[in-house]
């Protein structure tokens, strides 16, 4: 069975340029060896190195510093037209678009300006090693001007292979400091022990710090972290991430699903001759078509206040941030069930002979399945449910 | 307990002449009776002559015939502002419009210019006896000009008290014709015998043709019923109300349910003192509001399809048509769900005080339940299947 | 649309004395009128003496009282068989014998005795005033041997036209006194203010006690409510009566659905002239009775353990009452969803046209959509979790 | 994290020879080194050696022929047991169960009663290449006595490591026949090409027959395959094995994801501070607890038809025959929906560490999501809904 990884885009062809373009060309190499790759699981490097030749890695950079300047619309396009193909290059490459924009939530251009010239110029990637859950990574200031990072750090997605490394720990008071570093900052090692079930070449395994010198110019004090309502956009470009992901990986099953449907002969018991003529066929093709389409539109809706409300700076308020957070908390439910169900139920038109390993297709689920428990939907759940109730917007934090 | 009926609205009240604004005004006086009117079932002559005064009939009539012209969008719009509190004048209401698209769509305007114009000015209410599976309407031609149509017609929402009637009937070599009548012409009655447990006050019983005498005139012949990509709209205008009805009533149990829940105490295990702070109650109410965003995406994308596809006219290709097709069908099975569930599951939350015959809220449930019946959603399933799989587009139906 | 109500029965003709014979006879009785009934509301005066003379109400009674003594199998498919055509009468009939086993569970027989007899001999029906959660009806002593009741209780079902009364008070202490009364005592009156959405014949409307006089001997304070697990037996034999009733309503409703679509033919777009050769209403039945199965299982289940429960008398062990709140709490969920599940989608496959007002067929749905609300089934879920997770049985409550 | 696989058990602990004991026994054995076993497929010799030195291979023999003569409930429980720690080796298990009942309902005693002596007394493993839908093993008749098989049979499970071998060919009549012979028969090959996402260790891949001789005397004439009524409950027997795979693969998560959560912290947004005590982590095992119960009690329901219908031998008819088959469909239905529920949604409360390969979690879904593709369950509904209809039973075939 031959697949067919080229799905209707909506790239325009005629401008070599455009980023979704590029980003459809990269899913096409990337579709050739997803397969396999995942099941090597580790660190995809040759496909990381051409996200970097594909100029891509300069889409989120504002143009004064040299970069595409691209609004969050084509940024979170070409992470979901990757994710169709494969969902660990998605993440990797939308997490580093995601540490791009924390600076300069986090930070002033000042501070942010020559990474930014960097980044641009020599394609850099960017690994992150933020997770504010594990404090481990204890930090301890020695002089005026000098920091020590000591530790480990869990889940610290593309960190392997990166350039730039956004690299947090807590003082002895428990405050949670956040530098830049570039990952060849002496005493920065990563135990490369990433084997989970899904997201397999993401590289989300453990960063160790040993005794890691910071400068105070490294780190992100001003405004720091989620301290206003605009620099608290961070999580939620992080879960919209999600959301592009999981939308992505639907798309991709869905379309897989088809392409095997189509030439299939009917089950013996059907009245019709072939598959595609089935009802029960038909039908549960629609169910996926209708969930998607749901998703489609949500995503897109909570894509547009993220980008509104990215546009109005400082000048966000709480309650605009918290119905940012509520409309891509709604788009994550929605992305959540429509991919477990669409990568789950895809095999039920497929058939038997699409369990082959040469194939295989389990991974679809497998990585929205291993991506979607990032936080629990549960809580997604309930803090909408607060908000409709009481008009509270959700409390900024890492999660939400 | 005293429910207040108004919703957070679009409206412009800057402008008392916004057709938005002025739907909502209506809700306001007609949710204030809807609870006993589904209980008395029959016609709401009162809520009827309201509408007529509203001016709201003119809406979707062009403005050289004194109408409004507006658009699908304001048209839709005003059908889901009132099907929030009363699905059976939204219906009614929603099929007017409908009637003036199908003569817009199956004649001429040299035809139809007249009927228009005395229906702005005197805002004459048009009802619907067009039931196309209903075949025990016969006509006969007398002569050169005219017709006799005689018989019954079953389901014809809207034709009591109504000022214009659609009608139909078949002729002997079963071709269907449609004509436009003063409801007042001789021979025409109505058997007041609609008495369903949903949608109770559309009138959709049947109708009665004794020897009614028809014109030539009066037939939409040119170019007639689903003859061309464009006429074929107007089943889709039907569907796309439906989705509007379903919509609108998922709303106003949604919100009904909020404000029967938020001054209530938690029940007597949860750990939360009210109820707007149960995780149970919260959950429910996020799946409630997740289903609603989608469907007011779906049905908004839908909805510019049609408006698209109606600014086209003849132009419109069949391809075309299939596309909005499939994008109503899509919005349809989503608006189905959507309103069934939260109908049903809205007393969940209120719990066992909200089942009094007072409030009579059982009514949202019983209308979408009565209305989604109209034709099986089975089969909008197996359109969008075969579409996907084969991209063959639905075959133009009254029911497609 | 002729429906015939004769359902399966496992009723053994050849013993006309049979419990599941007679209540197959009642039911067979009660459908010709369940429509109209419920509609019309108020006391089924007729039907409840048919009830009396049927000598179902002797079922539960000892056979040293003159009761017939049967085990809660035969008791509860009585209620199932009755609540397959009218689940209000099923309800008031149910009560009856939960009554019954509230006094033999919180008194002692030298107490009983006499009560029982007469039931036995007059064929008493007893009616409910008990609800613990209404807290307005207050009891003082007033000395060694009298007390006075005074005040309203809301959801008394089956008071109206009792014989005898279970009704209940609380102390200036906030203890909560049970007493067991001719309904004809002085002071006793009724309200008839039940007018809800569903069960509307179950007269569960307020009761009033105007300073009545209620002896120490009428006092169930021996081992009194709930003291142990054995008496702690009482709430779950209500709560297997609602799980009998959902069953019950479920198995009426996909029996009516059968019926009428047995004859029908396909819609236009099937490619099956027969509604029953259809693939899609196939599915449907088909989902609808492999959930009858299972709750029909789950309810077994639950039953044989209250059975088991109930002879082991007052040697039940917390834990061993526990496992059958379980047990119960399991079919309940499954009941509660299943008749929802059906009850609203009967229509689906029926089509429009059962949608009429004299088949009056959301009744079905009013009255599963109504008792589910009893006591929220998200507690239900709660505590099976909570003892999954922990081993810990539910604490005994009026609703656990 | 360290997982007890020991889970509560229903052996009697005081008979070392009670076979669920046993299966029991095998379980925890298998259960250390089941996860890295699935992910290194191929045959697990070592594992099927226990089963063979266990002595429950003969299990279904009858007792005249030196088996144990086991009923069909003590047989699929051991099948159950092995499952929840092992689909794999369940699905090798059952199947030579089902090869020793294929020949009892196939062929006469005289014919197999040497290969069942043989299998008892040297624990011989039965293997399947019996794939009816796999037409390219041909056969010819070479002289009175002997016949050539030749060609390829997918979906061979438990082929491999085989010590017996019930294969089939299609002759030029297109007449499927099937013979029983020595897996060391001449010419018998495998090509080892089982590489799947689930159910790993089958075996299940292609058999190769190099012209091999079978005898007259090998092959099943006598009645023949599905040729009664009792013949064809062969394809019962098989479909129920699969029941049992599904709820034992459910029945193992279910107890992993218990003991995976109980040490757990809540979310940080919980009120709970435990997992355990978290409501939205108690209602996730609630709901998969209820459909676990629903899922134990149907299949019973199956499982005592089936033995029922066992016992009647030839005299079973055909109706009686279709109403096991009805009874094994409810069962498969709700065993495949919920093992695929439990399997994906044990994540959803165990969070994002237990996606760690190490643990191989994923195998219970990719198990399932494996297996319950063997055919299609759509046509498990319409043959129920059909039989609800219409009160035909599905015809026999290979799948009903």
């Amino acid at each position: 069975m031959v697949i067919n990884f080229i799905m209707n885009t909506t790239a325009d062809f005629s401008l070599r340029h455009d980023p979704t373009y590029i980003a459809q060309q990269l899913a096409q190499e990337f579709a050739q060896t997803a397969a396999e790759r995942d099941k090597a699981g580790g660190t995809a490097k040759h496909e990381r190195d051409l996200i970097r030749k594909s100029g891509l890695l300069s889409l989120s950079i504002p143009q004064q510093y040299g970069g595409a300047g691209a609004d969050w619309n084509v940024i979170f396009k070409t992470i979901q037209i990757i994710a169709r193909v494969d969902s660990s290059l998605a993440h990797i490459y939308g997490f580093h678009h995601l540490l791009i924009a924390t600076v300069q939530l986090f930070a002033q251009p000042e501070q942010y300006a020559n990474w930014f010239r960097q980044t641009a110029e020599q394609n850099l990637f960017w690994g992150n090693t933020l997770n504010p859950l594990d404090v481990r990574t204890r930090v301890e200031q020695i002089n005026e001007h000098e920091f020590i990072f000591h530790g480990d750090k869990s889940f610290c997605s593309g960190s392997i292979d990166s350039d730039m490394l956004l690299c947090s720990g807590y003082t002895a008071e428990n405050k949670l400091l956040i530098g830049v570093i570039p990952t060849s900052r002496e005493g920065v090692g990563f135990l490369g022990d990433w084997n989970n079930m899904g997201q397999r070449q993401t590289d989300s395994g453990t960063s160790h710090f040993e005794h890691v010198k910071i400068l105070k110019q490294e780190l992100l004090l001003n405004p720091g972290p989620l301290s206003t309502p605009y620099s608290s956009l961070r999580p939620l470009i992080a879960q919209l991430i999600f959301v592009h992901l999981f939308l992505g990986v639907a798309e991709g099953a869905f379309e897989i699903a088809k392409q095997v449907v189509q030439p299939q002969k009917a089950w013996g018991k059907s009245k019709a001759e072939q598959a595609i003529d089935d009802p029960y066929i038909q039908k549960h093709f629609a169910e996926f078509y209708v969930q998607l389409e749901s998703v489609r539109l949500l995503t897109k809706k909570a894509l547009d206040a993220l980008q509104n409300a990215w546009q109005q700076v400082e000048s966000l308020s709480a309650e605009q941030r918290g119905e940012v957070s509520i409309a891509i908390a709604t788009a994550k439910i929605a992305a959540t069930h429509t991919s477990l169900f669409i990568t789950q139920n895809i095999f039920q038109v497929m058939g038997a002979r699409a369990t082959t390993a040469s194939l295989n297709l389990d991974r679809f689920w497998r990585n929205v399945r291993t991506q979607t428990l990032h936080d629990p939907v549960d809580y997604k759940y309930q803090e909408i449910g607060e908000w409709i109730l009481t008009a509270k917007v959700p409390d900024p934090s890492f999660y939400s």
